[in-house]
């Protein structure tokens, strides 16, 4: 039990965090870590490095604009660019530990610099970037059993298919991945996001991950969600939207410059050491 | 982050430790604790309880047998008698912090007491008690969609119905119960064994816990699956078998007197400071 960790979660979507100065762990250790019954458990890990000593040369050269890389890892032990949720929970890590003074700062990630807005306390804003929606020639349409609906394509920058339906029930238990035709319209795969309307500026969303199957929370999936939203509604450039989603409720503004924000709540339930680096 | 866990498991089964000491958690904070998303994650929750300040009279009255008392509840915050990956777990906890020596030693449970052999490294035997037969008139039969099954009823004391198939395969994902007839013969529910012989005194399972669903590890169901191997290979009173369970390899020996041991792992993973008890 050598190793320092934190369990820390953003709407349900949960991390096992490894403080400055812990071991880079390969992708078995990650998979130990992340494992629910054998391991700590989590969708993915937060590794805390000082920016210049990332090994990317890449993230190396953003140290400038970010004292703190989140090196982020998938359960499965892959890498990733970025993670909306996991940068909230690591953003209020930095805060608690000193590290970081509330306020706005920014996080290196291997998708680019961030900005981060938090306060002592309540939620954490994390700058998503822009939204694109004309990569496509045709419009994609989302099959789940014998119903079907035509999506609308979201890129932030990963691929998203936005469907707006009636009733969030309407695509069943969602146990495998709805398929989207045309077949190579996403080649590498693409996040199913479900919405409703609830109210004014209110969607309520479920959504099915690529690789992952439906979860509890999607950071990038609310930001596509509010964007096709914001469309159908007509809504100024400047604008917030609430989005429920299965975990909990997450708020996504477009401030006056189109950038997006993705808002909500990060805490962290559990830390102490862990074996599974030994 | 004021109370003191520790994470541990056998084959997968896994709990949240709370040591001597800890606040005695109600049911919703149970709920907190389990959850393997906003939570630490675990089956079941593990207090260890000084047998004599036990609330229930009839664990106080197991404190000249038994040191302490293993407080179970199951993940969704109601008690529970016993649970054979639990008690090692417990018992594995108390060698590592020096509550018990290292050898054989008794834990009080709301199922009574039960001997525990542990040395300080290895598998760890708990015993589980004798099997019952013969308490029903009729054989259950199972059924998993289109196919069924004739099945052996076992009390250890908590209801088992055992089924011998040619491979784990056949009764599909299991993605709900499956159906025991005739109805009401266990009107507190069974939890179900599918068993393939993979060698001599060597089977191989899957389970379905009843309230639970499919699950890596049962203890007294790897217990109901030997006993029932051993008759169906009119096996000695003596004996024991080699059972594999999804979470790994469990060992069940019945001694001379007909006593059932259960013999497998017992780790922690993790251990700290949470604060889903503030």
């Amino acid at each position: 039990m050598t190793a320092q960790f934190r369990k820390g979660h953003g709407t349900g979507n949960d991390f096992v965090l490894l403080p400055l100065g812990s071991p880079d762990p390969d992708p078995s250790q990650v998979r130990r870590l992340t494992d629910r019954r054998t391991g700590i458990g989590g969708d993915g890990v937060l590794r805390v490095v000082r920016t210049p000593d990332a090994a990317d040369p890449a993230v190396q050269a953003m140290a400038g604009r970010a004292a703190y890389f989140m090196d982020y890892r998938n359960a499965d032990g892959s890498l990733a660019e970025m993670c909306g949720n996991g940068a909230r929970v690591f953003a209020r890590h930095l805060v608690q530990t000193g590290h970081e003074q509330p306020g706005e700062f920014a996080v290196a990630t291997r998708g680019g610099v961030r900005r981060i807005r938090i306060a002592e306390q309540g939620d954490v804003a994390v700058e998503i970037g822009r939204a694109e929606f004309s990569r496509l020639r045709v419009a994609p349409v989302v099959q789940v059993g014998e119903r079907s609906w035509s999506a609308v394509a979201v890129f932030l920058p990963n691929p998203h298919a936005v469907v707006f339906v009636d009733d969030l029930t309407a695509a069943g238990p969602l146990a495998t991945a709805p398929v989207v035709a045309p077949d190579q319209l996403f080649p590498e795969g693409v996040n199913v996001e479900f919405v409703v309307t609830v109210g004014e500026r209110h969607v309520a969303m479920r959504v099915y991950e690529r690789g992952v199957g439906e979860t509890h929370s999607c950071g990038t999936g609310a930001v596509a969600a509010m964007v096709v939203a914001a469309a159908r509604d007509e809504a100024p450039a400047a604008t917030t939207y609430t989005v429920d989603v299965p975990g909990g409720r997450l708020q996504v503004r477009r401030d006056d410059a189109g950038l997006l924000w993705l808002h909500g709540p990060a805490e962290f339930v559990a830390e102490g050491t862990t074996s599974l680096l030994d």
